[in-house]
Formats: structure tokens, C-alpha cells, sequence
């Protein structure tokens, strides 16, 4: 039987909603992110971050898996998970592929932007060379919350 | 009859395949990309520098369209246009997107890693909010060549 890691029982999704949280207080796209190595230690956690620095790049899961890579000094991060709060879009869907995240925890779905679950799907194509093991719906109430009530205070 | 601009008529593409060139000497994917503003003005180029800053994300495209976006304080390039010697991954069509980019132009398709023309075609879905007019094929020949004479001599 496979020994099972401390890690395998913590869930980071809390520290994830709080970088959400985060976000939305600095006027942001209510997304956060946490990525642990491979001992289950945090190695990066940011929120969205596209308008503070005009990158449209800024994802939450761009910002974690940036940060990790150049402190692992490695442009990939065998062993490593992420916690999203959210499906993720395309483009962080094809980073985290790039990456070589081993899994990817995340909370609801996004039928309108997703490109995990919806769409683009790129994990379901030939053409993505290492697709991450995949968890969802975790915590998938408090973080759409988060995010209705970000756009609702808006209109 | 709606008014040429002079940028109409140059192409950036030589440009885009030197970044390709340089890209290859640093021992990096030869793609390279050139980013014009609506005045055809060149803002940025860039070629992949992956291993170089130990970033998966820092594809060609992503460090143009990011250098751009710093430049013009924005996380919107309405009106610029991106050539890229190769098609695009999921995760550049995606910034692509993002950065509401007008038009690209792009070389050689990439069957084993695009996701314009192939797998998660990511312009194609209703979660894509913004489409770039797409013109391909440009230099195509040279692009490839460029890439096949790297993975041949790493053989």
C-alpha cells in the first residue's frame, strides 16, 4: 500500500479563498491560487492581479506558477499542486500543463470563461503533453459566492 | 472605401523570424513575435526565453504582449497586430484573447503543440470574448526550417 503524505489530508483551499478575498479588495477578479512542492509545503499563493499590473497575463495561477518556477529555479514543477478557486481559463489550463503540475484542486466551475471543464478544454486534446490529475467542486459555494458577490457590488 | 494604413502594407514577419534566430542561439524553441500598435508602430518583440528566466510561461508571444502592455499601462492592446512565426499554444491564443489583440498573423502551423488550428482551438468556443482577425501561413517555410534545422542539430 502506498504511503500516504500529510500532505495528502490538507487542503489549501482556504488560503486560496483568501487570496480571492484579497483580490476583490483590490478591485480585482476574485480568483485565488496556492501551489504546494512536492511535500506539501506552500511554495507560492497570489490573487489576480491583471489591472494593478497591466498584464493581462496576471491570473492567479500565472502569478503562483511564475513565482514557484523562478524560486525552484526550473521551468517545471514535477511533484507540485495547485488550488484554484476557480475553473481554470485557457490560458492557465496550458501553463499548468507547460508546468508539469502533478494536481490541480479546483473550486467552481466556469461555464462562461472555463477551458478545463467548458470550451477549449485543453487537457482533451492531443496536442497537451502532461495533463494534471483533477479534483473540483472544492469549496465550489464559497468561492462562486465571492465572485457573484464581487460582480454584484459592481452593478 | 475605408483608408489603407501604411502598415497594411509591411510586414513584420523578417523581424518576428530574427527573434526566432536568436531564440535558437540562446538554445531556446526558435519562436519569435512582433507586436505593432494601431499606428503599425513596432512596441515590442521578443523570442522564447523559457529555460533562459526559468518561466514556462515565457513563450515569445506572452513576453511581447506583457512588455507591450507595461509600456502602454494597460491590460488591453485594442488595434495592435502580433506576428508570430509559429501557431500559437492554447495558453498564447488564450493572452492573445485577453489582450484583445486585432489581428495575427502567424507562420507555420504547429499540429504537435497549436491551439489555434489544432486541438483546443481555443478562438472557436463561446467562452473566447474577443477573436482576432487570423492570417497564417506567412513565411511558413522559413519558420519551419528554423525549427527543424534546432530539433536536428539537438539530435
Amino acid at each position: 500500500m502506498q504511503q500516504r503524505r500529510m500532505s495528502d489530508f490538507v487542503s489549501h483551499m482556504p488560503q486560496a479563498l483568501a487570496e480571492a478575498r484579497a483580490a476583490a479588495t483590490r478591485g480585482e477578479v476574485p480568483v485565488g491560487a496556492v501551489l504546494t512542492d512536492a511535500a506539501g509545503r506552500v511554495v507560492a499563493s497570489a490573487g489576480n492581479r491583471t489591472r494593478e499590473v497591466h498584464d493581462p497575463t496576471a491570473h492567479a495561477e500565472i502569478l503562483a506558477i511564475r513565482a514557484a518556477c523562478a524560486a525552484a529555479g526550473s521551468e517545471r514543477l514535477p511533484g507540485h499542486r495547485l488550488w484554484v478557486t476557480l475553473e481554470p481559463c485557457p490560458m492557465c489550463a496550458a501553463a499548468i500543463s507547460a508546468a508539469r503540475i502533478e494536481i490541480l484542486y479546483f473550486g467552481a466551475e466556469d461555464p462562461r470563461m472555463g477551458g478545463v471543464r467548458h470550451g477549449a478544454r485543453v487537457f482533451e486534446h492531443p496536442q497537451c503533453h502532461h495533463r494534471p490529475e483533477i479534483h473540483d467542486g472544492i469549496a465550489a459555494g464559497e468561492s462562486s459566492a465571492i465572485l457573484r458577490e464581487f460582480f454584484a457590488a459592481r452593478r
